[in-house]
């Protein structure tokens, strides 16, 4: 088995790369995965492993073996090497290199009765993983990310979501190209904004739906206010008029679930 | 005016402890405030302000004389004791040194049908922020942290609730005395947990409720679930089952403030 000790070995310098520049991970369709979970929750949603690297001291072959039963390259790796490409402490001891996929839109296969969730421009990484989280535990049909900040293979994204990234269907497009999905599907939508709302516990989202939030600093763009089937809003009643965005999203996913009798 | 320019200097240091020592903050019975906003949120809850230690490349004694009433003594910093001290780049360029409060549970001021929060030894000081934020928004009579983990002067809880540590009424008890004092108020105690629990949505919080939140980890201790009115679960339909404690604890209050009729 191919064994890898020093942090100048230049594949080792290729995946530190692909750890840090969307661009690298654009150019080579791959992306790095860290921990055990992780790892088996992408395989569970359709990823494909190209390879496999670990350290021998916290995790066997063996183990290896029984986490995935696709045609995978091993490669022991040192400590040294491992701390650094991981993010987390050594308690797991295992990466793995995988095929980005392609989340056009037109890919997602939505249910009779699709609830969607649609981020626009999402600044932080750890916002798009947070609302992942909130997505799965939701079981929404998709995530969708207009105008992204961020590539979704951004290792921030990757491990915010605890896994929740391979969990749900992901698309991202432009708001111009989100936008005509959603007419084009009849979905109604639902914008969180200031301008022109109602409030968000007011409205009915028992029919196709997506709810969509903007930044935190300037909310959706007008585009999304021309689009959208109603304004909502959070009543806001404290003296600090800002929410975190993965928090806004939870309350209204969490209304509409409440809504279907979840 | 005094001027201070090192980081060497003595006082600076003891400001740096205060930043950094619960034991610190516990001894003098100050913290740390960092940012305009901040300060005047602060002041309006009530804090008293000792010091204001700023930078005045960034804002000038008059701006600050506007920003307080109160007889505090004005430092002026060099830039690079002003960065030594703060975690924001310096934008804002002013720090002011408060008295904590008591934060005990008999000096709480209910209204007559109130709805609180309980967090009940919160490990990440980022996550007593965002349940602050979120109580701000809803406007909750009190926030109550039972057997804290970091005091709530902790640097990391001031920033991460952007001054909703000083909007709200704030109270820390052991879980006994926190239990004790909600029973003593007759407000029903609805338990967020796996045990024995009924979905959180056919609950009716519309008389004086008390929503307690554990850790993400390891949940509630059993001395609250013995004290439980009735154990609530958020249904959870995802693969990962498993959700941030300020989004579950969001979803709750805002089911509550809906419930309410905000």
């Amino acid at each position: 088995m191919k064994q890898i000790t020093s942090v100048q070995n230049p594949y080792i310098k290729s995946l530190v790369q692909l750890q840090e520049k969307a661009k690298t991970r654009k150019q080579t369709g791959t992306f790095l995965i860290e921990g055990q979970r992780e790892i088996m929750l992408a395989q569970k949603g359709g990823y494909e492993l190209e390879t496999i690297l670990f350290l021998p001291e916290l995790i066997s072959e063996n183990e290896i073996r029984q986490l995935t039963r696709q045609k995978v390259e091993l490669i022991e790796i040192s400590k040294e090497v491992y701390q650094k490409l991981a993010y987390r402490d050594t308690t797991e001891g295992i990466l793995a290199i995988a095929k980005t996929k392609s989340l056009q839109l037109s890919d997602l296969k939505l249910s009779e009765n699709p609830l969607i969730l649609v981020a626009e421009a999402t600044e932080k990484p750890g916002n798009i993983g947070a609302l992942l989280r909130t997505a799965d535990a939701a079981n929404l049909d998709a995530v969708i990310i207009a105008n992204p900040k961020s590539d979704m293979y951004n290792p921030n994204v990757v491990r915010s979501s605890v896994g929740c990234l391979f969990t749900r269907q992901i698309a991202v497009g432009s708001t111009e190209e989100v936008i005509a999905y959603l007419k084009e599907k009849n979905i109604s939508i639902y914008c969180a904004t200031l301008q022109d709302s109602t409030y968000y516990h007011t409205q009915n989202y028992s029919t196709p739906s997506a709810l969509v939030v903007g930044t935190e600093a300037t909310g959706l763009t007008e585009a999304w206010r021309n689009a959208s089937t109603k304004n909502i809003i959070i009543p806001m009643q404290g003296e600090i008029d800002s929410m975190n965005v993965s928090v806004a999203a939870a309350i209204l996913i969490f209304e509409a679930k409440r809504q279907r009798g979840f």
